[in-house]
């Protein structure tokens, strides 16, 4: 069966720095109309980067949409056009200081398929060193370096508490 | 340090069906002012939900945010006020037909955190019997069971690509 829903009408709710928001009249497989919310996203690179003692590098930030903070491993938007593994060693270096002298692909998943396109690539770094940090100028990253074992500490103490790096975690332990 | 970040205005873009959005106006931690744009959302719970005979219930979807069809674990948002659990036993049986005879809580994440407050709760149901469906009016879905060999070359062909379901893969391989 064929379940695409064709745009009938698509009107624009909003055009900001990070997101776009759509909402589409939409055809259903069953000939009626339906609305279809869109929260476009220009996508989204995240590390799980290691220093050569096997420490897991976390950056805590404040999270706007959740008003608290979160320890996440080091991620961040794709710049228009950019390819994702150039992304990640940007990425990391600017937010945390750390190179990564390559970079593993893990996986891509789709964060919210319900209502937003936002893909992240994740990658994989060893033996990290340090660089130069240089973050956006509106965004404040504190570092912290963690063993797998503190890691997983962290996630029953809801400090890490997002997909990705819950994700990354479960990848570390089946890696082990 | 304190990264807090204090709304100073906040304006309502758009009151939607499924999501509201919202632009803050907020204080940086030096002083400075900056923009955060919210999805607000109301949550979700997930199902890992396995038959009698060990099989992973997944439905394959049309998403709109995507332009495609995936294959995801059973899933819906949360009503006003509803209680996760009870919300996992009747998404469970409304989009599946499958009935759970009991929910075992597997873990909980923030699916976007750097602009959506979207939590998903995520459950486990083994050895779960058929009920009977009844799918919202404007939700088109197909079911098929799987084992987890499978959902992992699913993974691989990005027939199942969301974090939530890669997630409860990874989970059950970690469980074996």
């Amino acid at each position: 069966m064929d379940y695409e829903e064709k745009t009938l009408h698509k009107e624009s709710i909003y055009n900001g720095k990070i997101i776009d928001v759509r909402v589409h009249e939409v055809q259903l497989p069953d000939g009626r109309t339906g609305k279809r919310e869109v929260v476009n996203h220009p996508g989204a690179v995240a590390v799980i980067a290691r220093t050569p003692s096997g420490k897991i590098i976390l950056v805590r930030q404040y999270r706007k949409a959740l008003e608290k903070e979160l320890f996440e491993i080091p991620a961040g938007k794709l710049e228009p056009g950019e390819d994702p593994e150039m992304s990640a060693f940007r990425e990391l270096e600017e937010e945390t200081g750390y190179r990564a002298h390559g970079l593993k692909k893990t996986a891509s998943f789709y964060t919210s398929p319900g209502f937003a396109d936002e893909i992240i690539h994740l990658y994989e770094a060893d033996r990290v060193t340090k660089g130069q940090t240089s973050t956006d100028e509106d965004e404040f990253v504190e570092l912290v370096e963690v063993s797998l074992e503190e890691a997983q500490q962290f996630i029953r103490e809801e400090k890490i508490h997002d997909a990705k790096t819950m994700y990354a975690v479960q990848h570390l332990m089946l890696s082990r």
